[in-house]
C-alpha cells in the first residue's frame, strides 16, 4: 500500500502571531480570551486564525484556566454488562453536561485502581466516578480527595470516607430474593458472588471487601434466618467471577447430597454459568434448579425459561454519578449519597423445589 | 452530612523552585528531565519535589513534548458486547503499552462522530482508534488524517482512505454460514442488520454504509446466489437494531405465507430479539427455526438451544488497532490493515427447515 503523505504540522499560536504580525502573547490573550486587547487587534487576529485553520489548544486552556472538561471513570469490568450501561450513563449525562470522559478499568484490582488513579491525576481530569475495588484500601482515594480532586463512587463506597455516591439498596434487593425463594418453598438457597477471596468457602463477613457484597450479603443471611432456614452461610460461595471457577463451584454445590434447590447470583454472568453448569448436569431451570440473579441482562428475558432478576438501574447510576460530580466540580460542598431501588422482576426461573432424595 | 475539608493546593513547579532556592526554569528543567541540569542540582531538586509531594502535570509535558501518552477511541455502541470486548482489547493493550484512552460513543451517529472526534483531537490526544459510523461520511476523518494525526480504523473502514486497519472477513464470515444453512436444507433465510437506513426493507446495496455490513450482505447474496435461492433478497432486512424495530420486523417475517426457516443475525442483539419473537410466537429454535448469529456473545454457549455462531475476534481487533496505533505514533509510516478470520461455531440452533403450509 501507498506511504501516507507527510502530516502537516499544526497551526500554533505563534504561526497567528507572525501572520498577524503582533506578538505572540497578544495573540495568546486574543485567542485565549484572558488580559486585554484592543477589539480591532482582536478581530485582526481571530480572523488570521480562522484562516490559518487554526484549533484552540485545549490543554494550554486548561493550564490557564484549570479546568480541563474531562472527568476520569474507573470501573470494576467493562465487559460486565452491568458497567456497559453503567458506562453509557456517564458517557451520555457527560456529553450533555459537556465533558468528556477517559474510561480505566480496575479488573477489580486495587493496585489497578491506584495505577488508573495516579493516571487520571496526572491528565488533570476535573474529577473522578470510581466503583471502589475494596471498601478498605482506599488511602489513594482518600489522598485525591484531600488534595481536592472532585470524586464521586458509584455502585460502592469506601469505608470512612465521605464522598457523594450513587448507590443501590443490596440489602433490601437480597431480602427480596431470599423471601421469594422461601416463598416457593426452597430451605437450601445457595448464594453465589464474583468477590475476590482466598478461598471460594464463606467463613465470615470479614473475608468481603465490596460494600455491595457485603449489603447483599448481609440481607440474604438476615432474611435467610428470619425464615429459620439451617446454616444458610454453608451455602455461600465467593470467587465465582471467572466462568471456569463458577463451573467448579457449581459443580461441587449441584452433585453434593445436600445440594441447594435454588441459587440467587449477584451478577449475570454468574447466572449465565449457572445454566451452564445445570445443561451439563442435566437439571432443568426451574424443574430441578430455581434462580434469581442481580442483573435484567438482555438475555435473561429473551429465551426460555425467562430469569427472574433484581433489576439494577445501572444506566441511571451512571448517569446520576455523572451529575453529582459535575455539581461538585461546579463548587457544591455538602456530600450527597443517593440510594436507588431495586426492583424484583418475576419471570420463570423460580419454582417449588423438586423433592429431593434425603 | 459533614461538609468536605477546603481542598488542597497542587503542588507547582514554582513551589519546588522556592522550596529548593532555585530559579523556575532550572527545577522545571529538572523535573522534566530536558536540557541540562548538574546531578548535584538535580538531586536537591527531585529531593525537595518528593518532600513537597509534586507532582508532574502531565498537560505541561504535553505542551513540551508534543506527546500526551493519551489516545482517543470512538466506538459505534459500547453496550453491544462486541464493543465492551474490543474496547477491553483496546484498554489492555493501551495500557501495557503506557497509554491512556479517552473513550467516546457515536451512537452508530456521524454528526455525533465528528463531535466526538472534535473534542478529542482538542484534548490533543496522540492518535485515534475509529470504528466508523459510515464509509462515505468520513470528511473529518480524512481531515484528522491530513493533520498528521495518528489514526486507525477498526471493524470498519471508509472509502477512499488509506487508514491503518484491524478488520474480519465478513463476506467470508457470511458466505460460510449462509453454506451452513443452505447444507442443512434451507433455502429462505433470511438476513437482519442493524444498520440505519430510512425504512427496513433492502432495495439495494447503496442503501448500506457500513463496510461490514456490505461486506457481510454481498457474502450472503453471493452464497444464497451460488446456491440457486430464489430471490434471497426479499428476506433482508435492515434497521433491526432497536428491540422494538427488530420484534416488528420479526413478526411481519415470520408470520407470512413464505416465511424464512433460517435466520442470519448480524449481531448478538438481534439474535436475542430472534429468540424473544419465537418465545412470542411459539417458534422452537431450531425445531421451526434455525439461527446462526454474528459473535460470540457470553450467552450463545450457556443457555438450550446453544447458539451456532461466527465467533469474531473482538479482544483481538481492538489490541492489534491499539498496537498498529502505537507504532504509528512511533512514527511508522506503510499503511497497513490487518484482516482476521470470523470462525463458525456449531452449535445446537441449526436443523433441517421444517414442512410448512405451501
Amino acid at each position: 500500500m501507498a506511504d501516507t503523505l507527510p502530516p502537516k504540522r499544526l497551526v500554533t499560536v505563534a504561526d497567528v502571531a507572525r501572520a498577524a504580525q503582533v506578538s505572540k502573547a497578544t495573540a495568546a490573550r486574543a485567542l485565549g480570551g484572558y488580559g486585554t486587547v484592543s477589539e480591532a487587534l482582536k478581530q485582526r487576529i481571530v480572523e488570521t486564525a480562522e484562516r490559518l485553520d487554526y484549533r484552540p489548544n485545549e490543554l494550554a486552556r486548561t493550564m490557564a484556566t484549570g479546568r480541563s472538561l474531562t472527568i476520569g471513570a474507573v470501573v470494576g469490568d467493562i465487559e460486565n454488562p452491568f458497567f456497559g450501561l453503567l458506562v453509557r450513563g456517564i458517557t451520555d449525562s457527560a456529553k450533555a453536561l459537556g465533558f468528556g470522559v477517559i474510561l480505566a478499568n480496575s479488573g477489580e484490582d486495587v493496585a489497578e485502581e491506584r495505577t488508573a488513579v495516579a493516571m487520571l491525576m496526572a491528565k488533570r481530569v476535573d474529577g473522578l466516578i470510581v466503583a471502589p475495588a475494596s471498601m478498605r484500601d482506599g488511602a489513594h482515594l482518600r489522598d485525591a480527595q484531600a488534595r481536592g480532586l472532585p470524586l464521586v463512587f458509584v455502585d460502592r463506597e469506601v469505608e470512612g470516607l465521605e464522598v457523594d455516591a450513587a448507590l443501590v439498596d443490596d440489602g433490601a434487593a437480597a431480602r427480596r430474593a431470599t423471601r421469594l425463594l422461601v416463598a416457593a418453598g426452597h430451605r437450601r438457597i445457595a448464594y453465589l458472588t464474583a468477590t475476590d477471596a482466598p478461598e471460594a468457602r464463606f467463613r465470615d463477613l470479614s473475608q468481603i471487601v465490596l460494600t455491595t457484597v457485603l449489603g447483599r450479603l448481609s440481607g440474604f443471611l438476615d432474611a435467610a434466618a428470619a425464615a429459620g432456614l439451617e446454616a444458610p452461610e454453608r451455602f455461600v460461595r465467593l470467587n465465582a467471577g471467572a466462568p471456569r471457577a463458577a463451573q467448579a463451584i457449581l459443580a461441587e454445590l449441584l452433585t453434593g447430597a445436600d445440594r441447594p434447590t435454588a441459587i440467587l447470583a449477584s451478577d449475570s454472568k454468574i447466572a449465565l454459568e449457572v445454566f451452564r453448569a445445570a445443561r451439563t448436569l442435566g437439571l432443568a431451570i426451574p424443574r430441578d434448579l430455581s434462580l434469581v440473579t442481580f442483573d435484567d441482562a438482555e438475555w435473561t428475558s429473551a429465551l426460555s425459561p425467562a430469569v427472574t432478576v433484581l433489576a439494577q438501574p445501572s444506566y441511571d447510576l451512571g448517569g446520576e454519578a455523572m451529575r453529582m460530580l459535575a455539581e461538585r466540580i461546579e463548587g457544591r460542598r455538602e456530600v450527597r449519597r443517593r440510594v436507588f431501588d431495586t426492583p424484583l422482576i418475576e419471570r420463570e426461573s423460580v419454582a417449588p423445589p423438586p423433592i429431593l432424595a434425603p
